[in-house]
């Protein structure tokens, strides 16, 4: 078959059409040539069903940039289909560490309809590295075996300008982690240069839209290098991803107060996905009640509490053996459903974006988690009415202070200058080292 | 923490009061005493929001059966809640090998809403070892960190007798894996134990109607095992998975055919979840019309069609590294899914089920995978009006027979006297050794 036989003839035959929406294919790694593609412009027809669609499409067309295999070389017109009458149009997605187990949860969900809705279908596009290739395709053989409706396209490469191309969203989750003895600085040296790469991927062959949200750590400073190095996509569109942190924040609150966690809202993670990360329990709610009215044990709060959701990474690594990937594709879930869902009444979210023009005072031009609402179209703006005490204030100087000090130790990176590393102490979040 | 510190006061106290609709908890497992719970009849005042909610619940009284934590310690009344008015009963699932691959992406579709819809609030009952019950626990707290407003109680205990408790579904994933040179009747015993002792705690403990789906291999003679010893549970409601065989059956067709997986219907499985399953291309459909009228390489269908869905497992495993799981919860939500809706008009899905009053011709009283109809009411009925031939007759005869040796391999499990094992030659499916 040619969905697993990797060294069928079928397969390394050059294969005929450019890509166009209604096609399913992966972008497969050769040697020198990273990726080719194929896409059968017709069902093929009864005769041709003997033999893989693909050794046809090689018998017609000799320049085709794209590999196909499998069920993902099946082409269709979504239109001719009764059921899909009613569906968006076909949104690119594109995952980057897509082999990895945060991804291996996420893609599902994407997959699932879940995060965009059920009348949404669904392109994936999966960035691997040389040395997960193997893995990708295992990942796209299985999601072929979940037979999922919307999920129209999967395809995948090891180039971010091929896996990139008019993606819609980026959800950039792939990041090297940290060896033994590693100093902080070389760490976002050689994350930096990752993230520098994707920007540059995203800002060469992205929707000019594309909306990004980076996971891989330390996510604030990435996303600033991303978007310092995509300088044709609106630096708005950047995020790093601080919604776990809002989740066991909201967790946490909840325990302490004796109430399911669906009470509680208006939670924000001010600052930095590290230790200096702030968790705002003077403008939170439970119940739409004041955090400080209903939790009266202001010790804990301004002791334990930040400390607790800090810690909670760590936690789970002693109990679990690794680091958290389910829930934190669920709150990738939650970040994206957070931005194409209008914001429920009076509430917000929380999510590491460009400070330039904040209405805060934080200093401009760098990645900070903030409150913010949407109105579902993908787009947010800050809250501006929020509280603001000299114990929060302190607290997001500092997270700010430490997000300045990356910034110049990535200077390289973002195209200002030569790189002058004064890293405070180690604020890496366990789990994350 | 109470949620996070394992050696709080709060926590190793006794609790209060037996567990009843509208409480999270869990179940842990303590020296000699597998499971104490506690929880709290109502939410705590303000005043005892300064300190954990155990340690409330602990001073009041000391009959309890079960230790709580976290936010699995908080009570609520649903009735009192707005949101919540239009949801139905809480529905209890318990799930076993709770900390294993497959439940790490089940539990979170389970959770999410996606397979029982989005009104109805959920009850997880996590079966682990003593060996898994820390990562049980950190498994309790990514579900905790997701914030999943339909996840109302979660428990964890070792003991089945005490997590199948009220247990309207359960499904059975925990099963040994075959060591190294290990004989196939050694592992059909050793399994056949835990699926003996898990019937019997059903039949003990669980709700009279519960439905259980057998996940953990050899699934067909484990699921028989598991209904003998539960003789007040009806035969019926025992499902033996092949649903992921039947996902990949009409991958492999679609490819074949060059259309998308969503035109393949009324896919039967016939017989063992082994090599010698049966994808039957008599009976299935490519766009409503039969499989051959699409097909014409018969050589293709009778060789290669079967091996290539039998291999599946075997593929994946080389490319990623492990067996598969992902895909393999996307087909347990199916199962479910297929009993709680109402099936297609015309379609059907397959599940392995007892086959005492089958109208085929099968023998009887082993279970063996058949086409199935649902009404959504969680019970299913026989497709009655399938076709058969010759050449699908043999190769349904040959897993019947197959089936028939198992049993009397595990006869000192089912109750039927001394076991004799005449297996045929090794059938276990690539990745399920």
């Amino acid at each position: 078959m040619a969905a697993i036989d990797l060294s069928s003839p079928a397969r390394s035959s050059p294969a005929p059409l450019s890509p166009r929406r209604g096609s399913l294919h992966l972008l497969l790694r050769r040697p020198r040539r990273p990726t080719l593609r194929c896409s059968l412009d017709a069902a093929p027809k009864q005769a041709q069903a003997q033999g893989p669609p693909a050794a046809v499409a090689a018998e017609e067309a000799p320049t085709a940039r794209k590999e196909c295999y499998g069920v993902f070389c099946t082409t269709y017109d979504l239109r001719a289909d009764e059921k899909t009458k009613s569906w968006k149009s076909l949104v690119n997605v594109a995952v980057s560490g897509a082999a990895g187990m945060i991804s291996n949860h996420l893609l599902f969900k994407l997959a699932s309809g879940e995060v965009f809705g059920p009348d949404q279908p669904i392109a994936l596009k999966l960035l691997g590295s040389e040395r997960s290739i193997q893995a990708l395709e295992g990942v796209a053989m299985e999601l072929e075996d979940s037979l999922y409706p919307l999920l129209r396209e999967v395809s995948i490469g090891i180039d971010p300008y091929v896996v990139f191309e008019d993606a819609e969203w980026a959800l950039l989750i792939g990041a090297k982690p940290r060896g033994p003895g590693m100093e902080r600085s070389a760490l976002l040296d050689i994350n930096g240069q990752i993230f520098a790469e994707q920007g540059k991927a995203l800002n060469s062959v992205a929707s000019r839209n594309v909306k990004v949200i980076v996971v891989g750590n330390p996510c604030n400073t990435n996303a600033l290098i991303c978007l310092k190095n995509a300088p044709n996509i609106p630096a708005k569109n950047f995020h790093a991803l601080t919604r776990l942190d809002e989740n066991r924040a909201k967790c946490q609150l909840a325990l302490k107060a004796g109430v399911f966690y669906d009470k509680v809202s208006n939670m924000t993670i001010w600052g930095n996905h590290s230790t200096t990360q702030v968790p705002d329990f003077l403008n939170a709610k439970i119940n739409g009640r004041p955090v400080k009215e209903v939790i009266k044990d202001t010790k804990w709060l301004e002791d334990e509490f930040t400390k607790t959701v800090q810690k909670r990474g760590g936690v789970l690594i002693q109990k679990w053996g690794r680091s958290s990937a389910a829930s934190t594709a669920v709150s990738i879930v939650d970040a994206i459903r957070s931005l194409v869902n209008p914001t429920p009444e009076g509430d917000w979210f929380s999510t590491g974006v460009y400070t330039t023009g904040n209405p805060y005072g934080i200093a401009e031009d760098i990645v900070f988690s903030m409150p913010c609402r949407s109105k579902g179209d993908g787009d947010y703006e800050l809250v501006k009415d929020v509280a603001m005490d000299d114990f929060l204030w302190e607290r997001i100087k500092k997270s700010e202070a430490e997000l300045l000090a990356e910034k110049r130790c990535v200077a390289h990176l973002t195209g200002e200058g030569n790189a002058f590393c004064d890293l405070p102490g180690d604020t890496m979040l366990p789990g994350e080292m």
